[in-house]
């Protein structure tokens, strides 16, 4: 018998972060620790996804033949196997037990989903993250979360469980702008925390129409109001405090960041202007605590 | 001599509507009216700057040998001769007054900006409509004008100057969406005054952040909130509603509404929904009026 076939709960396993156009394969031990990693551009766009148990074989010959646990857009309509998404409010029981068994051994983790009167919403593996993190005592349990990125996400947890979430598509808006509208030609200039981004950052957090306010990007360089290699940096403080204003009042709250680098920077000094405190988690160690307690709770066939 | 060459205030003379992708070639009589135009796409963008004066010549060649006046990003940067743009608060007069003579019997209308400790806005173009509705007697000189869209342009005048305006990049970013974005697969469905647009319209008037609230798009489609072949126009109407919304409360208010086709559908729906009262105007009449009242004013150089 194999490691895997032996199906042995709390051995050594496959933990898969597999996005969209990403994948980082870690080989973890029975007690969390992250032995060894690995990250590719294999990711559920790159695959067909007929493909995805030959994936799945190809990293257990590389990696191990072991269970294996795998949580992002992999669960999701482009991956290999669907699996609905679980309601908020969502507890680490409630996702592990609506964990997708699609092959002996293999664990899809569910994405979260949540409605409201006014809201629709989803998400597919930063749930992993959040649960991890509170699992691993680096967030209180009831808690506001953010996830700087392409979509920036914002979630509540209450009492361990995600209450509730919403999606701002800032990153991917400020990528379309940058490279495809009116505004590409000015916006060739660095992105960082300085004046610019601060003086960006204001008007949006203020309020008022960020999506009237983007134009003037163009019209305060053209008005020397604004100078052109700074407009980039306005630009993108316009969206990020545009972004954090959507959350309503943060004076006084705690803010837990996940995120690394530049995009970190620039989320802690907006969410930090809106008056709240920022406790930065790194993404990675939430994951793995949040895969492991997954990996832990999941009775998976073998 | 020529037509042109006599340099006869009150002549015939050609009125050019001279945009970023296309031209229209409006042939006028002394009293204003139109007696025959034309479009084609030898709008800014396709022409390199130099070859303006050859252009010239030819509209001359083929229309008439006759003074000739044009308005739009034929003055920018991008066109011939940047014309300095007039600051608000701007008549007709401002304006007129404004207006380049970079060759004989030949005006280009300046645009006009706007600066105020918040907002920094310009147009190019928009001016001669808005400026000519009221000349012609179609709006109140104390008014605000909605210009749709690939940039909406909302214009108050006061006094029969345009005291202030806002751009929103409405129309451009609801390209980028339908076209690059990850809502591009679910909005390729038809975009009408329907119930799908009416329900977006309502989330994008009561508020919120409009650049939160687009993810939901297709978060709805995924959890069978929106139909698929909805999803355009609900995402239609959320931006157009964020973009009425943009201009503060419109309760009881009179909004003239420069536009044509689907588009004024769309935005007279959501003017409407805001409690406002539209009264169109077409866009040419407008833009006629304007560009006739400035002829008038000018004394240009033969």
């Amino acid at each position: 018998m194999t490691q895997r076939e032996s199906g042995v709960a709390g051995g050594e396993y496959l933990a898969i972060d597999w996005g969209t156009t990403n994948r980082r394969i870690y080989r973890m031990r029975a007690d969390g620790e992250c032995v060894d990693s690995t990250s590719d551009d294999r990711g559920v766009l790159a695959i067909d996804a007929l493909d995805i148990p030959g994936e799945i074989q190809a990293m257990r010959e590389a990696h191990g033949d072991l269970p294996l646990i795998a949580a992002g857009m992999v669960g999701s309509s482009r991956g290999w196997v669907e699996v609905p998404y679980v309601a908020t409010p969502a507890s680490l029981a409630d996702v592990a037990a609506a964990c997708a068994h699609p092959a002996p051994g293999v664990s899809i983790v569910p994405g979260v989903s949540h409605l409201d009167e006014r809201a629709a919403d989803v998400m597919r593996g930063e749930e992993v993250q959040v649960l991890g993190a509170v699992a691993a005592g680096l967030a209180s349990d009831t808690a506001l979360f953010c996830q700087p990125g392409t979509h920036c996400k914002w979630i509540a947890l209450e009492d361990g469980k995600i209450a509730r979430f919403s999606t701002a598509m800032t990153g991917e808006l400020f990528a379309l702008l940058r490279g495809r509208s009116i505004l590409s030609e000015m916006l060739g200039g660095p992105v960082a925390a300085g004046p610019a981004f601060a003086a960006g950052l204001q008007q949006g957090l203020e309020g008022g129409d960020a999506l009237g306010a983007l134009f003037g990007t163009r019209a305060r360089v053209l008005l020397g109001r604004l100078a052109r290699e700074d407009a980039a940096a306005w630009c993108s403080g316009l969206l990020i405090g545009a972004d954090v204003r959507g959350q309503g009042d943060l004076a006084g709250r705690t803010i837990y960041l996940l995120s690394a680098g530049n995009l970190a920077d620039l989320y802690r000094t907006a969410i930090e202007h809106a008056g709240a405190t920022v406790v930065a988690i790194d993404s990675s160690i939430a994951f793995l605590a949040g895969i492991h307690a997954l990996q832990e709770s999941i009775v998976c066939p073998a």
